[in-house]
Formats: C-alpha cells, structure tokens, sequence
C-alpha cells in the first residue's frame, strides 16, 4: 500500500497550489522533463504521442481546406525581421541570434525564428506574379523560440512545437473569410478532440499580433480559472504586403498588393488539456486524444492463462482502439491502477482468474472512476460505449466550470470582488479606451481575453471609466 | 508549339551537365526555391508533399519495431558537445552558435544541434536506473545545421530535414541486433518505396560517423554512376554512455553501462530520387512515393461535358489514387502535358470529346511515355495494374544501371582507367591501411563507399599498396 500510495503524495494538492500541482503531473505522468538547455523541455514519448494524435486531426483539416504543408528555413537574417515595424518591435525583445558559424562570425546575424512572417513574405513576394497564382496557403509544422523569462512546460518554453499558416489572397474578403475559417477549425480541434469548450472572440488592439490587423482568438478556461490563450488566427490586411512588395497583376491587368492572413496552434494544448481536465490523481484524458485508450491489468498474473487472457483481448480490441498490457512482474496491480489514473488512461480493464471463469472483467472509467462488472463477449461495444460517454461526459464537466465561473460587472468593484471570489471569466462593457484596459488590469490583475462573436448588453457604461460603452468584453487572469 | 518547348529549353542537358540539370529540375518542378538565407532553402509544397510520404511509410515501420517518438530540444549548452572527443572533433566546425537572445549575450554559448547524440545522452544518464527500464529507444523528427561551405538543395545543404533515433540498450548483442534492423528497415524503404536498389555495407574506419564504433550504410548510386550516401546506422558500443554516464544497475545487481546506437535519413532521399530516376523531360516519380499518381487533362475542355467527366473520374478514382485534374484554361493541354511531365507525374489521362464518346481515354506512362487506349469502363483496374508496372519497371531500370555500373579492378590503372571510362562503382580488394584509402582518393577521385555485406574474393592483394587484403571494399565517386 505504501507504494500505491506514492503517486499521490509526490503530487502538490490541486486546490492549494495548483501550479506546482501542474509541473508535478507534467513529469510523473512522463509528459516532459527538463533539459540541460534552460527554459527548453524534452518532450518524452508520453507527450509527443499526444501532440501526434493533435497534429493529424489538424492536419487532415487543413488539408481538406485546401491548405498545403511546406518548411521554410529556421535562420532568417535580421534585417528581413525588420521591415514590418510593428512586428519588429513586437518580437525582437525574444529573439535568439546566431552570431557565429561554421569557425566564422557571420556578417550579418541571423535570426531563429520566432514566427516566420518575413520568411514568408519575402518567398511570397518573389513567386506572386498574377492573380491566377492566389490563393497561396501554406502552412509549416516547426519549432520556434522565444526568449522568455518564466517558463514553464507546455505553457510557455523558450523553444515550442507548432503550426504556423501563411495565406495570401486577391481580396480583402477572401483572406478575412481564410482567418475565419482557421478559427472555427480551431474551435473543432480544441472542443471535439480535447473535449475542452472555447470561447471566440477578437483581441483588443493591446492584445494583438505584432503587425495585425485583427487577430480572432480561441480561449479555454483552466480548472482554477484561469484563461489560456489556446489558438489564434490574423488578419493583417495589407500590412506585409506593402514592405515586403507582394503585389500581383489583378484581373484587369493592373498591379495589387495582395491580403494577407497566419494562424496557429502549438504544444500549449498539451498543456490546455492538463490544465482543463487533470484532478487528483494525476492527468485526465479524452479518449479521441489519448495515445493509450484502453489499459489491460492481468490480476494475480503468476496464475496460469491469466496473461495470455489479457493478451487475446489485447488482440481482439488493438483493431479498434489504442490498447496495451501491463504485463510487469516488479509491480503490484495497485501500483499499476495508480500509474493507469496518472496517466489518464480513459479505460481500464482489470482481469484475474475468477473473471476468466465467469467470462467477465471489470471496466473502470478514469474520468468518474466508476468500476462495473462486463462481459467478455461484449467487451467490444462496453468500450466503445464508455470512451464516448467519457468524451462528452469530460466535455460537459468542462462546460459546466465555464458557465459557473462567467460572471457580470458593472463595476471595477464588482469586478474586483468577483473575480476575487470565485476566479474565472467577467463580462464587462468596455469603451474601447486602452487606457482602462491597462487600469483593470492594474485593479484586478485581469487581461481582456477577447471581444466576443456572441455580444451581449450587460450596461450601456465601461466598466472602468463610466463613459458609454458598446462593446462588451471577456476579461480574466492567464497563465 | 513554342510555349510546349519552354520546359525542356530551360533544363540543362542531362548527358553534358548532370550538376545544372539537377538544380534546374528542383525549381522547375517547384520542389524547393533558394532563400535569403545563404545555404537554406524552402520546400514547396511538391517537395515537402514527397517528404511527407517518405515520412509517414518510415515512421510506421519504426514504430512496428517499437519505436517511440519524442522532440527534445533545437539549442545544446557548448559544453555538453564537447563530451565525447571524437564526436566534438567531427561536428565543431561545422556547428552555428547562438550567442545573444533575449537582448543579452549568454554566459554559455548555445550550438544549434548538427545532431543529438549529446542531448539524447544526458537525458538517456538522467532516466536511466535499471535494467528494466531498457531497452530506450526513441526517435525525433526534426532539422538540424551544419555549416557546409558548399551546398546543393536536399544533397546537402546547411539545414536539413531528418529523423534521428537513439537507442539504449542492456547488451551489445542487443544494440548491434537494433543498428542492423535499422538498416534493413531503410534498405527497404529506398527499394520499396524510392524503387531504388541499395548496396549496404560497413564503412571504413576513416568514413565512419565521429564516434561511433561501427557505422553501417545504404548506398545508392546516381544516373551520373555517382554515389550517394542514403542513411546511416550507428553502433556506438560505449563510446558516449561512459563519459555521459548511461548507467544502469544489471540483472545481477551491479552497475553497468549501457550499449548505445543512432541512425537517420534525411531529406537528401530526395536528391537520390531526382538522381537515380530524372530524364530530359524533368522528374520521374515511383508511383508509391508521388503526391500526384494521375494528373487528368481534358481535351478541349470548352466543350460540353468534358470538364464534367473530367470531374466524374476524379471523384471515382480518389479513393484510391492520389488524383487530380488540371482544368486551368490559360495554357493549352501540350503545356500541361510538359508539366506532367517535367513533375514526374506516373499516370496521365487524356480525356476529350471523342473519347467520351467512344467510352475512352487515352493513358500514358511517364516512364516509358507509352500511350494507349484504354476502356473507361475499366479504368481503375488499367492504372492500378499501370501504377505496379511503372514502379517495378522504375526498379529495373536502376538496378540494370547498377549492374552496368559495377567493375572490378586488380590494380590502381586499372581502377582509374575504368572509374574514368564509366564512372560508376569499383569493387576493389583493400588491406585496410588508411593510407591506401587515401591514396586511392587522391589517384581516383573515388571514396570507399562500404565494406559490402555480401563479400566476394576479387583477388588476394591490396589494390593500392599489393599486400595481402582480406576485405573487398566498394569505391565511387560521391555528391
């Protein structure tokens, strides 16, 4: 028992400290760990298969939407990050140089990429000549850095996997319908993959990409309330265009500057799910995400057909679900439910001998922990059933904490309290003034998350200033 | 007529100017463009779409064999290169280093990974606790640099593609077991998929990777009788886990070090492609590997119906080829069938108002540019079949050029003599003296390529040097 028992008690308390709690889980459920290179993780076989099963849905939706994968270098000379001013000032604070190479210092230092913008825009340029070449749109699967100050594991690392999307379009319409478009995707991966609802919106012009125009947002909220920005689409108009000169000769033959979008989502998700989803126990996974669906713990192994039982359903159930055996002699079967928990395995089956004799076994859920007796002749369609009810059935746990922890102010006091009390989402009209989207956050350390699609009237005054107001805002704490 | 020819007048000469050929069909195929990044280059959507099938088949065979995925970080601490002496020594001068981030200068300077071995290691030192825990075996997909003074798209150039994997294991039995299978896993992705014929061997003490003990190779040879190094397979014995200290507590209780490998193959797969395969007419794609197997062009598209039917047999051969129909109306079908050409496309369907008709279309290969009726009516089952004969006939035709390639020489003329006449591979004897292999090099141009597996007794004596040599080595000329 001493044993079973070391997973939990190596976990910070959830509700006293959940940021410990959350780099804890991060390493015991094998997710990450960190590396000799500061502010970089290695992301171990657990967690990269995670990011994998995140990757090919996006993937196979981009495609369908036409978007094709390229890679573009990682080293982009400095003096193309500085031609849109506002993205230059935006990123050159976080950016890493290469001085030297090859026993040489280089003449002109050269960038790793932070977001690759320029790159883009400078390849554009050179192969746009007509309209019939538009759309362009590419995406890349890379890693970028950024030199932050604080990091931690998923959520924010100096060097982060990623997808970043670079579109170019003949019209205004067509790159701002593209920059929809992306979002909604956005909003598919986060809420039927990761189980996780969303709230869209658009930034504030404080809280936009360097170099936008407008950038539209997808926002999960964390367990203790806290918002995460979790995927973000721009449309940056003709603002690239114009300097890096990617114009194209239109329909009636005159030259035009194209209309530009990008868009991405990283290894922050990873984080997103760990944050939405995790309790005690450890990690808590969707079944549609999760690299291991389905855990067999063979019980009192030693006895005979007791492990080759838990390989034939192995056998029967690999074709349809992620399924593996937990066939170790070193450990006790309490020690492998514990392991199963913390890693947020979505099914565990438990068979022993008297199961085998009866044509049974016993499911458990990880989401509810809810243990029930199955047959074996069924055992197929039991799975099939409970990981479905576990994805929707996490996806409304979800739902429910979003809606308890969205609250109305009218006033900073209000706001104040509320989000004081019980930590999450406040609704607020706002006048449009960044200078009381810097006052609220001074008050109550909330940043606007996103102006809404859904707008409702709360008030007809900001909620700082008192002046008329008709937008209303999302406001929160982030990580 | 004039527009038709554009293509093949832009190609050099395949026959008097392999070099410019080369680069010429890499960007007329819209494989890859240069950048401003001196020595990097970006790979377009055609190229990268190749990569992805080259990816996706190797990554299922790795992980039937149990391999698992991870991504461990783009930035090494300078001290940690420098563990291993043989290591450092081989990739120092080809290294970049990032020595300013975040608007300071580093107290340590960062190197951009030419390769992991040293971040693999330390983290392999920091996990590793018993023999249970082995075997580790994990791979990344990922870039890496090295700072080539002179560089070639996808044959080398100063940022690559590639997968890395690195294994640990508890025996030396075991570890060398992993680095042969490697190699069996890459020799068939090149036949299978590339249709290219693979020689496979051990390199020589001087060709070997910095650091490892042994280092296996597939070789392949280009249309020009060069040779090209295709992917590597490394056993390192304990050359790295005794000075990272990869330690593990053994079956007996004692402690021991562990038995490591490493192996990749990169984008330079691509380069072996266009190489072994390529024509006047541009690219000539193996059926299993290329992003587009049919291309349909209709004939006379303004007419009634062609562009429809054109469309109907896109959507009934999608699901199972990768298919596309060209329907732009700016350039004439000649122009488009060049293009197919010059993309290396394996099936291409003309479809015009007669043939629509008569219930017909015509088919033609790409590598053999045979043409011929066939019934619409059956027009799966035909490119099936078609599609299997092009990639075996692809086969063939290399592994004709392989046998035609191969001499034999007795002595130093005659290995000059008959590498000068048709350039190709040599098989020669050897004593094995470094100073024979260097000797040979400077006489011949030719580097030994590998110590084939399958040994044959060509005579008893040292091509260079007339002692007695026991190893027949295989020599050519490289890219």
């Amino acid at each position: 028992m001493a044993k079973d028992q070391e997973f939990v008690k190596d976990i910070a308390n959830i509700d006293e400290d959940f940021a410990t709690w959350y780099t804890d889980v991060v390493r015991k459920a094998d997710l990450a760990d960190y590396t000799d290179t500061k502010g970089c993780v290695a992301i171990k076989p657990y967690g990269y298969a995670i990011w994998e099963n995140i990757k090919n849905y996006a993937d196979k939706e981009f495609k369908e939407t036409g978007i094709q994968n390229v890679y573009f270098p990682l080293l982009i000379p400095e003096s193309l990050l500085q031609k849109e001013k506002d993205h230059v000032e935006g990123f050159a604070p976080e950016v890493a140089f290469v001085t030297e190479a090859g026993g040489e210092k280089l003449e002109e230092k050269l960038c790793i990429r932070p977001t690759s913008e320029t790159m883009f825009s400078t390849l554009y340029s050179k192969w746009l000549k007509s309209w019939r070449d538009l759309p362009m749109e590419y995406n890349q699967w890379c890693s970028v850095l950024r030199w932050e100050k604080e990091t931690r594991p998923f959520l924010r690392s100096r060097e982060f996997l990623w997808q970043e999307g670079h579109t170019i379009h003949e019209t205004e319409k067509e790159a701002i319908e593209r920059t929809q478009k992306m979002l909604e995707i956005y909003a598919k991966i986060i809420e039927d993959l990761l189980a996780i609802p969303v709230l869209k919106g658009k930034k504030t012009e404080k809280e936009k990409f360097s170099g936008a125009e407008a950038t539209y947002t997808v926002e999960t909220l964390t367990r203790d309330g806290r918002a995460l920005q979790s995927g973000t689409s721009h449309y940056f108009g003709q603002n690239f265009t114009k300097p890096f000169e990617i114009k194209f000769q239109n329909r009636e033959g005159k030259e035009e500057y194209a209309y530009q979008t990008s868009w991405g989502i990283s290894t922050r998700l990873i984080g997103a799910l760990i944050m939405a989803h995790g309790d005690q126990r450890g990690l808590k996974l969707p079944p549609k995400v999760a690299p291991i669906q389905v855990k067999i713990i063979p019980i009192a192994m030693h006895k005979e057909g007791v492990l080759e039982k838990a390989e034939e359903l192995r056998k029967e159930l690999k074709e349809e679900f992620r399924v593996e055996v937990d066939s170790r002699d070193q450990v006790s079967p309490g020690f492998k439910f514990n392991e199963c928990e913390l890693k947020g395995i979505p099914v565990r089956i438990e068979i022993g001998p008297r199961d085998i004799e009866n044509g049974k076994c016993i499911l458990v859920r990880r989401d509810n922990l809810e243990k029930r007796e199955i047959e074996l002749k069924n055992i197929k369609q039991e799975i099939k059933q409970e990981l479905e009810n576990i994805q929707s059935n996490m996806y409304k746990i979800c739902e429910k904490r979003l809606e308890d922890k969205i609250a109305e102010a009218k006033t900073l006091e209000e706001f104040e309290t509320k989000i004081n009390q019980n930590q999450g989402y406040i609704k607020a009209m706002w006048c449009g003034n960044e200078e009381c989207e810097n006052k609220i956050k001074e008050k109550t350390g909330a940043h606007s998350r996103c102006i809404p699609f859904e707008q409702e009237k709360i008030g007809n005054n900001c909620v700082c200033c008192g002046k008329p107001a008709e937008q209303m805002v999302i406001w929160g704490r982030q990580y």
